[in-house]
């Protein structure tokens, strides 16, 4: 089963559609204005939107004849959310090293700090 | 060219090597205790964190005859850094749409609160 974190990490294993993302972080734009930096045809840059909008990071609305990409929020708040599990385990880590550390350096019959 | 961050998300985007991953925010194990849960034969389990080991996520260290895995701070903190420049563009446009409802809600002439 592929789920929703399965894509969207996918989505991001390409350094193409990371330079997109980066490149949406600035502003709403349109694939034409994207495709521009890539030395890339635009029908290969259109598969690469294709990705991130399947995955779910980015998402494009109707705006006459154009359809401008913009940064979708949930889905970043997805993959942001399942990090914080493994920041949160290693700031555990950090406070464990910190508190040996005070122990190493406190002489022993002293109370700590 | 494959980058780290491409090897970093492509082995996040696998729901084994992010449950491998979960464990191993509880702590330190080995891959014995690792392969436990897993519907899984300890090989195939022993390749995932091959790969993990190589996108940089976890590191082994030697006690013994045992190879016990833990988190890798750096790769993780790779992954977050270049994530945070997302973060930082979807806080700037709530900004952004903050701003224009307060605008909205302010009738015209009077000064902004």
């Amino acid at each position: 089963m592929t789920t929703s974190l399965d894509s969207q990490f996918a989505a991001l294993a390409d350094p193409t559609r990371r330079a997109i993302l980066a490149r949406l972080a600035l502003g709403e734009t349109t694939v034409l204005e994207l495709a521009k930096p890539f030395a890339m045809t635009q029908p290969a840059i259109s598969r690469h939107i294709k990705v991130l909008e399947t995955a779910g990071l980015i998402t494009r609305r109707i705006d006459g004849t154009k359809r401008p990409c913009r940064l979708a929020k949930p889905g970043i708040d997805a993959i942001d959310q399942w990090l914080d599990m493994l920041r949160q385990a290693l700031d555990r880590n950090y406070d464990r090293l910190d508190k040996i550390l005070i122990e190493l350096q406190t002489p022993k019959g002293e109370p700590t700090p």
